[in-house]
């Protein structure tokens, strides 16, 4: 059992990987912004605070042996450009090294595939595939990472670095997706989409967090991709959705143009997860999707109650 | 004329860098961690801080238009690795945010030919030599000019970033080759070095204060070599010394192992310092050594007054 820090432990990843390292009985303390939106689950022990503002004084009174770093913006849209990743450059760099010098040995950091080059079709590779981010975002994240694995020495800190991919889930933002999608089949709207044929290696969130704290317990250093090692069309998510809604004449594919300058296929090689951290996820895709628009609709259905007199279409996943 | 605010400001660089800028006739106000060692030039408004204690008091009070950013960690040896240079991002962020705020319009920073891949010999050009900094120093500028340079647009900064290759002149660290080698020749010690087949693009240091004054003065955006374009090998540096001094026979060349890893050439590409900033060095590389031995020669008689009854050996430059 080890001590652990977890930031932006509220957050949609966070929850998931604040979870799992209770299941794997550390005692877990959560750095967060808001107040707890429910009790914590026993074993959390939250603090109330703004890395922004103080990066610093709370990893200082917990002293934490290990460390998950989560918080970051992610605002969908905004995030790509805010300055508010700047800040996140300072925050995090001021976090790890007290961190650091108040005893901690182990540090795990968010990263994103936005930090590869979107070029060509094919998996990425950790240490293979180039890095050439394209935003503030992606650059600052892999800017963060480039000195503090460089710093680590120095810090005698063992540093693993998950790039996220693409994720989806209960709970999770309705600018993004799969909760785009599931919330307006859900709610019985029409959902306009993109022609859909981009390819997007998705984990469910709970995978995620679950990958998270698996490579915080593990020996693992440097990069580790977080992603399932396959990359479906966007399409064949929409269509899932639709089938498990069983509503699929509410999607209109193709009604919306494709963003310039999305890459045709975004795919993790998650060799290193599999083989080094020894972590398979668990959720198969068509299961998760079908979870999450059950969720979705559970809150359609909370919201409007009169929605339960309507007979549910045949097929809705439940 | 503009305010501009320059940070290392009474640095080995620094000190010319100011003397430029008062030359070309703007309102100076220097940053630095120590007071003055003399009078500041007329024009030169100094402000005593720490900006690792506090990034932002001074840049907030003075709200320049310009800014010169110099300061960093620059021991010799102690710099690659030094965790001062994570300090120094979290700094130089927090600066340029702050300058941004207050209404500056032009940031130039300092940079290093230790941001790219040492490798195969030829010249090091901004936009295509591979950028693969190999240690904590090189890294940590590096990643901080790609943040920066990211977050120019949204900060609606003009940003330069000036990679320094190798630089002697007067007062030197006595730690680094030139002032070594002079200091060793002009107090009549043997002076011990490496074979000195390493070719090296040296520029003497009113040269690169100069061409950090001229950036700022200039549109020219992005990474801008600082170097002459011209790498002789140590050798022919340290020759020129010794001839310089009449005391060839001090020199013990091949004495020290050549550092392992030290690359063949580092060479600056200085078409974009020559045509877009239209800075061209003044000063030649046997004249600067010269004036620079004459620098060390002047220092040993100050501090030991017999020795000017000793007579000078024929050839001593001054």
């Amino acid at each position: 059992m080890s001590r652990v820090l977890v930031t932006g432990g509220s957050g949609f990843i966070g929850r998931h990987a604040v979870a799992a390292l209770v299941e794997a009985g550390h005692e877990v303390h959560v750095v967060s912004r808001r107040p707890p939106s429910t009790r914590p689950p026993p074993g959390v022990i939250w603090h109330q605070s703004d890395l922004l503002l103080d990066p610093i004084g709370t990893v200082a009174e917990v002293a934490p042996d290990r460390l998950l770093h989560l918080a970051w913006c992610t605002e969908p849209g905004r995030c790509w450009s805010s300055l508010e990743n700047v800040l996140w450059v300072e925050a995090t760099l001021a976090l790890v090294r007290t961190f650091a010098a108040f005893g901690g040995t182990r540090a795990v950091f968010a990263g994103s595939c936005a930090e590869y080059e979107w070029g060509p079709p094919g998996p990425c590779v950790e240490r293979s595939t180039s890095l050439r981010p394209a935003t503030l975002y992606g650059i600052s994240k892999d800017a963060t990472r480039a000195v503090v694995e460089a710093a680590a020495t120095e810090l005698d800190l063992s540093v693993a670095w998950g790039r996220v991919f693409f994720l989806y889930g209960p709970a999770e933002d309705r600018r993004r997706l799969v909760a785009a999608v599931a919330h307006g089949l859900a709610t019985g709207e029409r959902v306009a989409t993109s022609a859909g044929t981009q390819r997007r290696d998705f984990l469910h969130v709970s995978d995620v967090g679950g990958a998270f704290a698996a490579i915080l317990d593990a020996d693992a250093c440097g990069p580790i991709n977080i992603g399932s090692g396959q990359a479906p069309p966007l399409r064949a998510l929409i269509d899932t959705l639709g089938e498990v809604a069983g509503r699929p004449e509410l999607l209109d594919v193709g009604a919306l143009p494709q963003r310039p300058g999305d890459p045709e296929e975004l795919l993790a090689d998650n060799t290193r997860l599999r083989d080094e951290v020894g972590f398979r996820p668990r959720v198969r895709l068509s299961e998760g999707l079908a979870t999450t628009f059950a969720w979705w609709r559970d809150q359609a259905r909370a919201r409007s109650p009169g929605s339960l007199d309507v007979p549910r279409p045949a097929g809705a996943g439940s």
